[in-house]
């Protein structure tokens, strides 16, 4: 049966293998969609790595990941902003789907989320021109709560859909598993993201009972909670039929050979994930 | 300055004092109000526990904690709703404003968290009359999402509002900075809750960076990013002006001697939580 609807985000296997050697190990086992992140790309190349891609027909889900926009100073957000841009160029250079913004937390020192979520807003406002020139859509990745503080202060479905509807055209959402499965609002968030046409990504991960760390204990699918198909189901009621991307960050599976780490994933998105199998 | 407005929930310090030693410590630091929960009060015996709250004239500002609701099969859900039903009648003989309820996560095995939720209802519906009669309130209490699967599947203000909307009177919230300070639509929902009557108990507790452990690493106000006076300002506006208390779960605090770890909850809330310091 065909995976064009798996893609791979290459964080799965980041220990194992380079750019190259991922895609290498990719294609192998049939697999023909990916989602870098920018180190990995920066390593190779951003030419080379675009080279890659359309050598061998690859499909780049997303590209991970602009964001982090605030920071303590004027200077410190303008530095962010700069590094958007570039995300924005390597994005468009690899035909990426779209750009995964993980936005930032709180600034070092700062008590005011309030005030972070409006450094948010305000650096993807500036970078958006930008992207629309590029035609590169901007995927708002709403982050577990749990990291709000450090890494993301968009940490549901409905604040990300809120912040797609006051900048506009260009923006959607990245809606991964692992930090929405518990939202009890999830299903009509979906819903709403499918009305608007703002479902750019979905990425797979589960959670695990119990999590040892809060970012490198994430789930291959099927040991952890998390229903898949229940929330398959509802994005693709929603209109999204793009290809799932697992991205695991977990010190158990980085240590584990990198094609039998691909072979479990094929293996879980086939039996849990796809709704056509 | 009185300290009438902090509460001291008791497993803070579990680790250095059994429940009369823990009584004697507050109170020789000023404290009259306590939060213990049901694992001390029975180590003592739920008589002498009350005997000792009245004879120090104390305010018990809710017992922790009823719950736990959902399981695999019927004989483990009686099982528990025998047990909130005993949990009822231990708040109501120490004459406690509240029983919290930290209401359950996942079933073993279970991936349904709509399920869950559902048994949480049924569960909370089945001992109500019960916490009626005995006029004891139950204070639903969000749990932090990363809770969701193995904790409480109730994790937003929102969420447990929509549950008492549906139960009536006789239940509100417990609202634990710890597990909303996150929220985006926190302000919205505390100012709900007031317009309600809901609010039955604030905790207070701060948000590590990082944060080590996912249970037992919480921090001292002010050691974390949480705005209290903010939070605290939007629970009074709504109505609520029972006491703060201090919930602490954590390893390093509890290696600290009990005196020191009061003290420090004390002038902590002083200088920022209290609106009127």
């Amino acid at each position: 049966m065909s995976l064009a609807g798996l893609s791979i985000n290459l964080a799965t296997v980041r220990e194992q293998y380079d750019f190259r050697q991922a895609v290498e190990a990719c294609l192998k086992q049939g697999i023909t969609a990916i989602a870098p992140w920018r180190d990995q790309v920066a390593k190779v190349g951003v030419d080379e790595a675009a080279r890659i891609v359309r050598a061998n027909g690859l499909r780049v889900t997303d590209l991970c990941r602009g964001g982090m926009f605030p920071a303590t100073d004027a200077a410190g957000r303008q530095r962010a902003l700069d590094d958007n841009r570039r995300a924005i160029d390597e994005a468009a250079a690899l035909g990426a789907d779209a750009l995964v913004l993980v936005v930032g937390g709180l600034p070092a020192g700062s008590r005011d989320i309030a005030s972070a979520r409006a450094m948010v807003r305000d650096g993807i406002a500036a970078v958006l021109p930008h992207a629309r020139a590029c035609k590169v859509p901007l995927a708002i990745e709403p982050l577990h709560p749990m990291y709000a503080a450090d890494r993301a202060c968009v940490n549901t479905l409905a604040q990300a859909l809120d912040l797609c509807d006051a900048l506009g055209d260009g923006t959607g959402v990245a809606i991964d598993t692992y930090h929405v499965w518990w939202d009890p609002d999830l299903f009509a968030q979906i819903a709403r993201a499918g009305a608007g046409k703002r479902i750019l990504a979905h990425h797979i991960c589960d959670w695990l009972v119990p999590t040892r760390h809060m970012l490198l204990d994430r789930g291959m699918m099927g040991d952890g909670v998390i229903d898949f198909r229940s929330i398959r189901r509802a994005i693709e009621a929603a209109g999204f039929r793009g290809p799932q991307a697992v991205e695991i960050l977990s010190e158990t599976w980085w240590q584990r050979p990198g094609e039998e780490v691909l072979q479990t994933c094929i293996a879980r998105f086939q039996t849990l994930c796809r709704l056509d199998g």
